[in-house]
């Protein structure tokens, strides 16, 4: 297991949060969201965070030979408490443990600020061919820049 | 409207049939399947479809310069009874009014002989890069040798 | 087939528009966003209308006897021109068609004024069990108070 | 982290095994399965462990004031090869770990007996109104008569 972040439970450890909106489509005959659907979830925050920090990930993709992707390697969520259909959630994010050829993102998952799911991507980092090369520098730059890994979890 | 089939809601008017089994992960807080999940399921039946007949669709996709998709152009569906969590479903299909450009496929989903929905797709023919081309010649073999949209569908 | 609205191409045309932005989870293998996906849209776009009517969709499921969901009875979409990972695509609808137990959804789907598709989907009326019922009387009142489908649809 | 089970990645110390095929569907802009579908294909498995054992979840669900469901309280999974399109793949598990409230499944996917995923879900046991409850003395027996943690796992 590469994952080595350890999701903080307190929002203020989290320097990034996007909210969504969940759809009637993700719930299941249980009645709450599918355990599936945090996926698109947690991709759909850290493409927001790439979007904040200047680093449109559509942009990312699309440069030419530079064009890079950050495939998933490894994803591990603990489910806390449901969602249901139509809340309003908020997912909170920070990068950590960046080495040359991968880094992880960890996640808070809240309603109305009631923990709901912790969780944690690793990424490592692929051409359009699927090659695998180091991070580009801004990653390295910006993820170092960032809260560091003791500083921004439990 | 391309959409020209109107699909036989008897399964005898079908030459080809794939069966399936619903997920879990398919259903919503209906207690049933998602009406979004019988696209993929649709899909899926074209797919098995194309092997039956010697043409394995990523065979098709992968074909270098020949290589080909038949992106949906339009697709309609229409539910006449709840699909459940872990029913057998057996996807019925039949290809027809077939043009230089299109062709479309009528479907009859039924579970244990009853009937729970039909559907039309249209497809087009594209290369790897989106252009528009004319349908492969064994497509408009195979789609004409077939029943004939008066003969296949009620 | 029941579905009779013919949608208009006109965004004019349509008194609700709600916006979303595509997921990369959304897309396949040809590079955009696969067709199955567009359901989906549709619901939010509905469920975000709802809301902004004074009826929430979560509202209405919940309201003990009185609870009402309103299952798509038939789905009908036509793909003009694909979406792409990351746009934010504006979904227009306008209700028209309604009767005693069923109503029925127009939309266009369109990214910076660009139309992509056009789509139709009718709705009936159950309770929390799956029992048909007429529609309730805010429903007919809404939808016949909104613009009929002469006027609204092209 | 509840999560206890370390997967093999030897086929040999599964004592179960079930194959699926990708769907298109699935698929995402990178040309390969995307990293989500991965939960519903380890469902999928688990369904047909439970079926392949005389407890089909369904019956489970379904017993009355003894029904009773199994959620995914955390889930893991590490991607260690892309699945493409079309592929089979061979989904294997084994359960472990089993206290009196949860029991955890360790899987390991492969295409031709290439090693392409590992994957943990650790499950609780609630009523249909999600009620948490003690494991059905089944699910006990019949964990505690299969494969150890010890013997199952490398």
């Amino acid at each position: 297991m590469r994952q080595s972040l350890q999701p903080s439970r307190d929002r203020a450890d989290y320097p990034f949060v996007h909210r969504l909106r969940t759809r009637f489509a993700e719930t299941d005959a249980m009645g709450v969201v599918h355990h599936a659907a945090y996926l698109p979830y947690l991709e759909e925050a850290r493409v927001e965070y790439l979007r904040s920090i200047g680093h449109p990930y559509d942009d990312v993709r699309a440069a030419g030979e530079e064009g890079r992707e950050f495939p998933v390697l490894e994803v591990w969520v603990q489910y806390r408490g449901a969602l249901a259909f139509d809340e309003e959630v908020d997912i909170s994010l920070v990068v950590g443990a960046a080495t040359r050829t991968t880094f992880q993102i960890a996640y808070l998952l809240s309603v109305a600020g009631q923990e709901r799911a912790t969780a944690v991507t690793v990424h490592g980092c692929v051409d359009r061919s699927g090659r695998p090369h180091r991070l580009p520098q801004w990653v390295r730059d910006e993820f170092a820049a960032g809260p560091s890994e003791g500083d921004a979890t439990g």
